[in-house]
């Protein structure tokens, strides 16, 4: 891997986004859907409600009738019905009458407001109304919550809770989401010897589940050539990550596996940390070529591989959260390099600190989980002075 | 259901903390462990790097003997031997000599930084060395990581991608989380005769299944005592959540059943909206009751419920994140009572403004839906004006 053919990330984004796998978006139950990505979009059929609807237990009324009303001189109505959310029948009344409504019952023709229980008293068929309503108030206008036409969930858009709630209002059972599955190889002999753990496996599967795909683990191989090459082979998901091997070592087969199955599309990132990061095509397939330790691998899902899927399949992406704060120690870039640097925020005083965890280091992981953000130095700066006010991007998983 | 019964929050969150489910913490694979809380406390048993190790590949050697080197006048090494990640023996080196070492391979004796290929070359045994390295560049030192004794998890902790790597490296293959399973009953007559599509309970299933526990759907019953009681006793979950049927309405039989199974311990909230959540005991289990109305049911479950879950158990909260913002209309609060409005939060030539979507109707989803944020009004304020600076919690589901 040559330095000067490294690229930056948005130019790989560039160059990898037309490398999209080919994957079938099957229809899943709704529930499942949550925390994935749409693959639809869904339009309101009908207004939402479909009728006015009291949004109170109470008696539905014509305001006008009420407008005097006081605990000292309420207003006097004739109770003729009661009406439930179940009721099928519709009740029309006239001046000075007034109806039971229970919360989501279609309000009576004749009336246009709702009183609450608590400012009413009711004895046999009479009632009294102690204080004047608005014109619809208590009450849920038809269409109110979901205009009929309304483009209720886009096409890349993360599925929420409330979307399935909207979702299951117009009669929807099931959405298609991007169900594309990730098979993570890891080569090394010392991940085979016992030497070193394999953290990076499991670290990359919890994060591609958590941010909505489905990851597998496909374990470790040692470092050979034929092992390698017929482990990919057996990996039966659309997309490809395998860690380790990437270096400028001796005993890094890779490059020639993929070259002899397919090409490279970018060899090496101008990323830190992360710098190692490589991206091809393997039996017609994309595979991710990224470091084994675990927080250069974390920092390639994040900023190349999670933005490659989202590129591929037009994903809406997260909301990200920012903070400024001023920064406590100087940290230094190397030129054309866009790093990375995991960062402490804490808030003193009403102002806010900006502290370095660390800026070496890839596989020290636990300076990520006691990491409250990232803060990223971009390709043209030589790094960021001490005292100066930084935007930090806040973690969450 | 009396309004002068009704408490705050605060008040409710305190007087429900001692009726605690009684669960068992089962161990679960570090996996299935992640996006749910640790009941258990994990300790780092030793230092990791457990040695110090190479954090590239390339040259261990004496930084000391590096220090001249430059391209024209680079310094000269004997090459003396070579370590992997999975190298088992270890080596020890004289001044003026150098070791080939790979990315996670133990350091030899006698040397103290590493030197990347980029900066050398190699012709047999001989290694010319292009730049001097500071003490300890380019390694990873034993501990720098995690030192023996570091707290990696916390107790009550949501488990992050991260925390799984790190616990990996411990050889940790199993966590204790709370496994709280929480069953979800719906009533009404109008959920049965299918007039009134029952959205609340998949929107609580997705919601506290994304937060980390267990909810289980348990469908609709009809207004009818013996049905709602004997459905209420088949749920076998830790916790009950039973919507529809709080209202001051005639057919509301769910205060009987609770009083002759158990009792209540609140019942009514002072919050808009939401204000008829009501807690209770029920056959040994809590029993939370709720509107069956979506955008209430949503704001009991953030505000009561998911609250007096983490009360339970200890769990640390997720992290919020407020922005501040300008009040585009104004809101009115019933002094007592804590309102929860959905706004949208516009940013625009710099400055950012806040716009109430709603103010009432506790069946509008699609309000959460095209929400950013939501507008906490406490329980003194009669209101907030047009034009405040106020602050916002942002939505992320």
């Amino acid at each position: 891997m040559e330095l000067r053919s490294f690229i930056t990330v948005d130019e790989a984004i560039r160059k990898g986004r037309t490398y999209c796998p080919k994957i079938v978006h099957k229809k899943f139950p709704l529930i499942e859907g949550v925390g994935r990505y749409s693959m639809q979009e869904v339009i309101s059929p009908s207004d939402f409600p479909k009728t006015d609807r009291s949004a109170m237990d109470g008696y539905a009324i014509s305001s006008k009738d009420s407008i005097s009303s006081s605990r000292s001189n309420p207003s006097v109505f004739s109770i003729v019905g009661e009406l439930y959310p179940s009721s099928k029948s519709s009740i029309s009344v006239k001046k000075g009458q007034a109806v039971k409504v229970m919360t989501g019952a279609t309000i009576p023709g004749g009336t246009d407001s709702v009183v609450m229980f608590e400012e009413t008293q009711a004895e046999g068929k009479i009632l009294k109304v102690f204080s004047p309503v608005r014109k619809f108030q208590n009450i849920s206008r038809r269409g109110e919550d979901m205009k009929k036409g309304l483009r209720i969930l886009k096409k890349g858009q993360l599925i929420t809770p409330p979307h399935v709630a909207a979702l299951s209002e117009c009669g929807k059972k099931s959405v298609s989401i991007c169900s594309l599955s990730i098979g993570i190889l890891s080569t090394g002999d010392e991940l085979i010897s016992r030497q070193v753990i394999n953290s990076t496996q499991p670290l990359l599967k919890a994060y591609f589940d958590r941010k909505g795909f489905y990851a597998k683990e496909y374990g470790s191989v040692e470092d050979d050539e034929e092992k390698i090459e017929r482990r990919l082979t057996e990996i039966n998901e659309d997309v490809i990550i395998v860690t380790g091997g990437t270096g400028p070592g001796d005993r890094d087969f890779l490059p020639y596996i993929i070259e002899e199955n397919g090409k490279f599309v970018f060899r090496g990132l101008r990323i830190r940390p992360g710098r190692t990061t490589s991206f091809g095509w393997f039996n017609g397939k994309p595979i991710f070529m990224i470091s084994g330790l675990p927080v250069a691998a974390l920092i390639a899902s994040e900023n190349v591989i999670l933005r490659m899927i989202e590129s591929w399949f037009n994903l809406i992406p997260e909301r990200k959260e920012y903070v400024e704060g001023v920064l406590q120690r100087s940290v230094v870039n190397t030129l054309g390099f866009r790093s990375f640097v995991r960062v402490k925020v804490i808030e003193e005083h009403g102002s806010r600190k900006v502290v370095p965890t660390r800026t070496t280091g890839s596989g020290v992981i636990y300076s990520v989980i006691d990491a409250d953000g990232i803060l990223t130095i971009d390709e043209n700066s030589e790094g960021l002075e001490e005292g100066q006010t930084v935007r930090v991007e806040m973690l969450r998983w």
